[in-house]
């Protein structure tokens, strides 16, 4: 005497999976790559632990998987050097890049930064690699070393030209673009009147402080959650 | 019996000197104090002639003497090491100082460029030197290194930064400035739509073509002619 | 009614077969992997095409295939983001890397050189690369960066330290050496007793004349030929 | 009546100002005119500390005054804009002049060296103020940046020539020398087989430790108490 047909057996299977797969959405992964402030945002404070707390907060929490992969003093060269062992063995479906910092930093701190045109040689075979495996990039511009708001920074020639570079290869490539040079200038113009070297958004000139992490982590997750 | 009384000696004596005074006005000695710039400048088609030539139209020409002491290469140092022997050794009325491309630029190119603090203080021992003596003193900031609009040139940071050091100088000194700086990047906005590298104002990033040498040679004339 | 057995038919293929081989024996592909020096090297009076000649000279001509892999201004890692299209694609049996000497100059000239443990792990990761395709490698030091013969050229520590992480790597992979570091070092103390800057092996302090050019060429075929 | 003959009264005279010159000999002063490793040296533990033990214990204390002048980052033209105000108000009698390390590595680390014309130039320039004023004038050589005995460390190239210029300039205008490049060279050949950066004279690559300061003050007291 069975208590089930054979077809109830199967409904009832069937729901329980469809059930299953309602709680347990596709989880998009989102591999965050880059350099010092990249490694230092995935520590207790910093902007992508700040980011997985807004997302739980807007109960989105389970529906992205956030992992940093940033590496400390790392250039463009060096991101793709270490490509398939960080990023693409996570099989990500969203890559943050954050870099150039220190292309352009060690040129003066070391005499081994990165020219130009090697910048963008670089940062496109990055982008091919990701985009041949149908993975979403967003590309993000470096933001500053040294806050002052007048382009006094020594760098601050470079940052322009190589967050520009960014910039255009985001529109060719139509990836996302969070262009925290132009996000960090604004900011700096309207909250450093006593053009600070650093301090309002920077620890250090360079690697963020609280109000530096809750920036980034506020524009990364619109772009974030606005790329398709 | 006397040809002459002694009222008409003296009459005459009197003419004559007077005369001698209306031919030969006091002249003021310029001398041009700088880089491979300046040294151009003293030559054909230089700003310095161009100053000459727009003197003698005006008819003041015999009221000012003008004197290239441009050397190539020369930084801030360069200048205090060889004040004595081309600058105060032809008592020079009024001295231009213009300095600072250089002292930036050879940072990227030589890893010999100048600190700032330290370019402030040889500018400032020049400027001691030559208030000591009585000689007026005009202050120029340095121009550009690249032409783009923009703020994307390498040294864009460092030249805002520099020029704005000579800019206190002139404040604290009460020096003349030609403020070749913003002269230029203010020229560079109207008339550089295409945020070209050079040929707007130079021939090469840093040394004048014929526009650059006119708007050089009609700023510095302006300031010449005003200082006391 | 058959002219030859199957047995015949068979003979006669397998020595047709035979004396093909032993009429085209196995070519040896030789890439010449590096930057300007060896780019230079592939054409009229370079060393690559000296040792073609001397191949030639010795009978050996059709035994080898040298192919020139140089591009002007490489450091190790743009060698290794183009080692698929430029060297991997050409099925080689030997690549000699010749690479090293922007990586140290550009730190000076451009503020872009590699750090020395970039430097490393670039070239580790070339070197694995071509040994999984079980390709025979030769590694060369990076020459020098003008001939003064008492470690007075403004690169000279440099050079001594990265050639000596070469002489390394060589030895932990088991690769074939040219030291040209070490070669040029003492053909310069017996030839070059008044100190000079260039002329002796090089034209410009770095690019092989023709002396230059024969050195290199002798001495890369003594390894060339000799390593299995 | 006469207490005393004319006679005398010379030879007292003559006694007590024997005796005078006997108790109060002419004292030699010192000026060492330097940069942070000069700065050092006359702190507790530092080679001119040292010096001063020594001649005391030579029984020579009073006859030499020994005085630092060396300032934390100096570089050549630096010790030529403070010398009327540190070293020539003193009035010495010897000047150690030991200069070079700063123009040389801050090449590397601010991109704010000194070009080895420009080295030899402000060098000239000090030598001849100090002769003109009948100074006698010892120069030092810079010894190390990084104490590897191979020359491999990153500036052993322009230290070797840059200690090349100040060999020559010592011979060309008959100064004393002590040539602390091949000292500390011999010294690390014999005394650091395992080919370390620091720890055998210097604490740090640059800055002496017990050993280099006694060295260096042993040197010194050679040259300085034999030179004329």
């Amino acid at each position: 005497m069975r208590l089930f047909s054979r077809s109830a057996v199967i409904l009832i299977l069937f729901t329980a999976v469809t059930s299953m797969v309602s709680i347990q959405p596709k989880v998009t992964r989102v591999v965050f790559f880059g350099d010092s402030i990249t490694q230092a945002g995935a520590k207790p404070g910093g902007f992508i632990v700040m980011m997985k707390d807004a997302l739980t907060q807007k109960g989105l929490g389970s529906q992205y998987e956030l992992i940093g992969a940033g590496i400390g003093g790392n250039k463009v060269y060096d991101l793709y050097l270490r490509m398939q062992d960080d990023v693409l063995s996570q099989n990500p479906d969203v890559v943050v890049v954050w870099v150039g910092v220190n292309d352009v930093w060690h040129k003066q701190t070391y005499g081994t930064g990165t020219d130009p045109d090697k910048f963008e040689k670089f940062y496109t075979a990055i982008i091919n690699k990701l985009l041949d495996k149908h993975i979403r990039v967003i590309l993000c511009t470096p933001a500053v070393i040294g806050e002052k708001a007048d382009f006094t920074n020594q760098q601050d020639g470079d940052l322009n030209a190589y967050s520009q570079i960014v910039r255009n290869l985001a529109q060719k490539w139509h990836t996302g673009l969070v262009d925290l040079r132009e996000i960090f200038h604004n900011y700096e113009q309207k909250n450093n009147p006593g053009n600070k070297e650093s301090g309002i958004l920077t620890l250090d000139r360079v690697h963020l402080n609280e109000a530096g992490n809750q920036l980034v982590a506020e524009k990364m997750l619109e772009t974030l959650t606005n790329v398709k």
